[in-house]
């Protein structure tokens, strides 16, 4: 059995550390990798060696694949790829494969399959996980279209088969627009893709994002982590993500847990993975795809069952069996995620790069951050504009938010914008509050002008205030040490009410 | 039912912020108080409130008792003593009562029975809790005590009944040399207090430090929360504190937590208390005393338990019944503690107080960190030395231990001295691997001398690494920015190497 005694993580920021730390505690060695923007980012610091993977400064690109795996050869070590970069790259994988090394993550068979949109599809059909029901081919005519339409019933959607960005895509709620609409959807994807095919897929209202985090060895061992709910979603993004999801029964959970896993177990897979669902408001649900990658979201799964996942993929890639079986996997309490970006909420999410003036974390109790940032550290522009994940414990939904409400409050990060007002606002929003809320939440039921108006509370306010209170304690200080009582006590009444009050803006 | 809006701490450092947190997440408003000495503490800052204590800024006392009543009535706040200071006085507790404000801890009573040693000893025995066995009254002459000794088994401690110090105190492990070790204790027990009175202890071979944690309502439900080992001591204060110990038995943990709750119930306990025993080698375990206020080493607990001890205090002293069952207490895996003391460990664990220059916490999974302290923080003489609480969670002893490992790791502060150094020794000693270590570890068991040879390799080579590294890694940036590839390639690979011992070091 190949043992893993140094890992190169190829790729930055707090994934990297996440990896890291994994590997520090098992003893096993770390290897960084970074371009010039990022010789003086956090995950550089924090391995035992790094290596520069371009000869040019003005190159800020991670995707270095034969410098990459030519550190990996010099050094012995194995490489684990992080999300994103070449984590879902099948011809990276292979490339390791090639050059002797271990990659830590699926075999480049099941990264190429569930790479496929109708590879990924047609697999899980067979391994007997529901998918949206649809065509796929093209319908012939409006006869045809009707007969389908009826079997998967309304509402149903029209798609063009050569389109893209809704061109040729028309909504049918009900049988007798059918006909309209299948005219109107044909022309206008001949129109704008030459082509007037067009094919049928269920509508699916309200969706709901939902995951099942799964994990298998070479052994032929399968279990699930549980879910995640995913639904609070910017520009296709995750924001905010929690498990268990406080959407679907238990009844459906259970029968996701069970198609999850038995679709792993029949396609061998092996390593971290996760099988993403659209869940209807009347609990149906269809696979979408499979992530065959650690998430980012990974860390709320590890809060709620106590298992370490990169953990669980080095002994896997090494070949080792998984050190739990299904029933050790036991779920406490609820855990949920904010990400933070250095990015302006109420600018569209426009990225905000720059330099950390202040940054302090929060702690204490149920807390876990995945940071990759520090104060004087310069967020640089090229690269997702993630720096730390924040995320909370508790022992229901309701004690998870309290405790996120509680760590958003102290963390503190001035010099950029950042997602923390806008996660502050969602927390207190009575959709997500309820937990019916669905992947329309930030167009539909976030008051995002709300934001914009309180950021000058949020933001100005406290600053002043700080100032305010910093020098009011000063003062009463100073007049607390001259032996006048009366007016000592008098001013020390007067200012220590505004000190009060500035205490409870800051 | 009294409901708690606002809670005032009277006490200071991470306790503080611990107890302002749960009330943050509750929704329930802080107020601190401080000396003129810790105007700028974190709890300070942390509290929507805070007051100051003195009039002169050459006291540092927090012991003011009239003061903080004044300042609770005023802001309508109800008092958390935290531990140390006023939490285990019962004039203080009575005096909140008499002022009508509620006291988060238990009754004055119970505080003032077990404030009493001999009262808190036989308060214990006719709960059915096992003390050490012993006269507590004087033996008259060598025929009583030889009595008294063969009935409580040797080895017995012969004590001086007006003692103190160690002198008239005799260790006896066999029955013939009790004559003349009780004749020796006699005569000097005459010569340093006045009386040749003498009692008789049963000896503990190698004790075990393990307390239960208890937690009862005003409703009659009192339940345990699993034990803790803290036999790691130094000048007979807690230094490292795990969950579950690791050195008593499944049947012995059972016996324990039995006798725990049936005499919290007896003695109509409420809030949260621990049950202090010595256990020895043949896993026999004798009441000790019991603490009747929140412990340093709650933290452990909670994350095995997974329940917020503050939040439970909180409730309780509003009158409401606890928010579980016993049968709601499950345990996952296994936490430590290790105590972040402002000392030199190589110096005798003499306080080091002074400005904190650099100051960077321990993240990611399986940490949490109960800090009163940040960068720039000056740390003030005139208090206990404990600047934070580092504690890890894993899934059994090892896992905690190497998660812990990592997180020291991490742990970066400068411009003091701190016991990091020590606990990354501890952490690493096969005495302290095993778990079978007794209070006796610091002194027997470590190697204090190798921590004072490593001290240079510790503190001084990372330094100077850190300082290569980075300069190493400008150097490397700046000849790569040149197109010399040659030169380049050559400067980097020497270079390199040595960065990456640099590395390895820092």
């Amino acid at each position: 059995m190949p043992e893993i005694k140094k890992v190169l993580v190829a790729n930055r920021g707090e994934i990297a550390i996440r990896v890291f730390r994994t590997c520090r505690k098992m003893g096993i060695e770390t290897v960084a990798i970074y371009t010039h923007a990022d010789r003086k980012a956090p995950h550089v610091r924090y391995a035992d060696e790094a290596y520069c993977i371009t000869d040019s400064p003005a190159d800020t690109s991670y995707l270095k694949m034969d410098r990459i795996i030519d550190i990996a050869k010099k050094t012995g070590a194995a490489i684990h790829p992080g999300y994103g970069f070449y984590a879902e790259n099948a011809d990276f994988a292979r490339a390791c494969a090639d050059s002797g090394i271990i990659f830590i993550g699926p075999s480049p068979e099941h990264i190429e399959l569930m790479g496929s949109k109708t590879g990924a599809r047609k697999a899980m059909m067979e391994a007997g996980v529901p998918v949206v029901p649809g065509t796929e081919d093209p319908v012939k005519d409006l006869e045809e279209a009707r007969k389908v339409a009826d079997e998967i019933g309304y509402p149903i959607m029209l798609k063009a088969v050569h389109g893209g960005g809704g061109k040729g895509m028309r909504l049918v709620e009900k049988p007798e627009d059918l006909e309209s609409a299948f005219r109107t959807a044909q022309s206008e994807a001949l129109n704008a893709f030459g082509s007037s095919e067009v094919y049928i897929e269920k509508f699916i209202v309200q969706p709901h994002h939902v995951e099942i985090q799964v994990i298998g060895d070479k052994h032929g061992n399968a279990l699930h982590l549980f879910e995640r709910e995913c639904s609070i979603q910017r520009r296709h993004q995750k924001v905010i993500e929690e498990a268990p999801s406080p959407f679907i029964t238990d009844e459906t959970r259970a029968k996701m847990y069970e198609v999850a896993v038995k679709a792993v177990k029949k396609l061998g897979y092996y390593s971290a993975g996760t099988l993403e669902f659209i869940v209807g408001a009347d609990q149906n649900f269809y696979f979408l795809e499979m992530n065959t990658r650690l998430q980012v979201e990974h860390p709320v799964t590890e809060l709620i069952t106590g298992v370490d996942l990169v953990n669980q993929m080095i002994r896997v890639a090494a070949g080792q069996e998984l050190m739990y079986k299904q029933e050790d996997i036991q779920r406490r309490g609820h855990a949920i995620e904010c990400r933070i970006y250095a990015e302006d909420p109420t600018n569209n999410f426009a990225p905000s790069p720059g330099l950390i003036t202040v940054y302090e974390e929060p702690g204490g109790p149920n807390v876990r951050v995945d940071s990759g940032a520090y104060q004087g550290y310069e967020v640089p522009l090229y690269y997702d504009p993630m720096i730390a994940k924040l995320c909370t414990v508790g022992k229901d939904r309701e004690y998870a938010i309290r405790n996120m409400r509680r760590a958003l409050s102290e963390y503190k990060i001035a010099g950029i914008k950042t997602s923390i007002p806008f996660h502050i606002r969602v927390l207190k929003n009575e959709t997500f509050l309820s937990g019916n809320y669905d992947t329309g939440f930030i167009d539909n039921k976030f008051d995002m002008e709300d934001l914009k108006r309180r950021e000058n509370e949020d933001v100005t306010v406290p600053v002043i205030a700080a100032a305010i209170k910093q020098f009011l304690s000063e003062k009463i200080a100073a007049e607390r040490a001259v032996t006048r009582p009366d007016v000592g006590e008098s001013t020390w009444k007067r200012s220590g009410k505004l000190y009060n009050i500035c205490n409870r803006l800051a």
